[in-house]
């Protein structure tokens, strides 16, 4: 993966202020029969990250999403990424925590800064977030809206019919937050022979796949037009929204996708399997990505 | 329980827009053991909607969430409420599907009424979407801004501790759509000898919490201090915020909590129970709400 241009940090860590970890130990009582006893756990850590833009001097706050922390430039790159607020590698200038807030602030803002020439519209901002990404007020309004963004992707590639009932067991062997905790969603990228590329997690079944598709934007290996999104939950229309984003023509979820996810991959040409039990699954849109057995 | 105002529905159903369902059929292809055949299969719907605030003549845009249609006036109130905008049954004088946009968006949009009387502040819509709930940039600022609004619960009641144990099958038992497409997420409402008083679903976690709470804030039956919530995915920030919000003293997950789910538990004296396996599982906070065997 090529480096375009760097990501500079502009971060100096003062000596009262310790970095978020992505866990925190815990003392819970166990249950077990009605019997209470203490017992030493490990807690998935939840802290707000605010995402600013700066562009041509002026600073704009986006969006504050509760995440664990951890890859937050990334988390940050993707989500701007998919809002349409970034639109490709060559935008971001540098990725920073703040520089200039309260200490115990200092790891939970994140500032994109965009280059001078890079097309931005503050009003966008307003835009966007006031309607949650759904920028319509049905369905169909909701597809049109990606539609201003998006175009349909383009067909191919093939995979084997097998590898898609592999790829939730390939992910969950990644998936290090998990074991130790227990509880939180995943987002892997995959090549087409089931080599995982990447794993990101979050308590936010979004941000793990914004920290993904931005893991790549950073490293300028989008359009992912060759990669598999694997994703630990359900696949939802926001889920399908930034796999199109990132040009990734096949996505998997473990359990069901809803009505709009299916809809809009559908309409965009793309491929959304789900539903995996052992060997068995169900491809609910773009079936002629994957190569089946003859019957 | 005892509706202290009628909530008037200023809605008539014109006879070209069908009412979206919280299902829709489907027909993906199924693949076991790398054969593919059709299959029909039921998907849970996912539609925007749109909430607006009406007050002193003027309407406000709050928020567009995406969510499965049913209960769409309980999912307003709870959200509305959840967030401090509706702070009690008397706010709210009419809730209503629009009457004046689109045919195809006439079931999208829900419009909440408040009395001249209320205190409403348009400015407060800003500022908490500004920030998608978390009012601060770290955890402590999060739960700073929570306790503006809410007060540590009281003691008390408590419950058994096999009921814990069992809360989940039982809500399991109720989840109609989930038992038709295999994916969504619910919010039950108990009482302490674990009789379910309402359940909700919804492709959204958070809002199967709000159309919850929205139910008992319209029936007049909030605070809940003698309730039990059962959430059937992980216990986030947002969830312990809004059953904060509804004085429900014990919630329990299915899986885990997150470290600020843990910490707004401790600090408004609040249970959180979680991570149920047979009849094992850990109690984060307040475990002096739940009546253990003598070990």
């Amino acid at each position: 993966m090529s480096e375009s241009r760097p990501i500079e940090v502009g971060f100096r860590k003062p000596p009262d202020t310790p970095r978020p970890g992505p866990t925190v130990r815990a003392r819970p009582t166990h249950v077990a029969g009605g019997v209470a006893r203490p017992r030493s756990d490990v807690l998935v850590t939840e802290e707000p990250l605010e995402i600013r833009v700066h562009h041509r001097d002026v600073e704009h706050q986006v969006t504050v999403t509760m995440r664990t922390p951890g890859n937050d430039f990334e988390l940050a790159a993707g989500f701007l990424f998919a809002e349409g607020i970034v639109r490709a590698r060559e935008d971001i200038v540098t990725v920073s925590y703040c520089k200039s807030g309260p200490p115990e602030q200092l790891y939970n803002i994140v500032t994109v800064e965009l280059a001078a020439a890079a097309s931005f519209d503050p009003g966008e901002i307003q835009r966007n977030f006031a309607t949650t990404s759904a920028c319509g007020v049905c369905g169909k309004a909701s597809l049109d809206a990606v539609a201003v963004r998006a175009h349909p992707l383009p067909d191919g590639p093939q995979i084997d019919a097998d590898l898609v009932a592999r790829l939730p067991d390939l992910l969950r062997a990644k998936q290090k937050l998990f074991d130790k905790t227990g509880g939180l969603h995943a987002a892997g990228i995959f090549d087409g022979a089931g080599h995982l590329q990447l794993v990101r997690e979050d308590v936010g079944r979004h941000n793990a796949v914004d920290k993904a598709v931005g893991a790549m934007l950073l490293a300028g290996t989008l359009p992912a037009r060759d990669r598999i999104l694997q994703v630990s939950g359900r696949a939802s229309f926001e889920i399908m929204q930034k796999a199109l984003a990132a040009g990734i023509p096949i996505t998997c979820s473990v359990s069901a996708p809803s009505s709009l996810a299916v809809e809009l991959a559908e309409r965009f040409n793309m491929t959304l399997a789900g539903f995996v039990r052992g060997d068995a699954y169900n491809v609910y849109a773009g079936p002629s990505r994957i190569r089946f057995a003859s019957s």
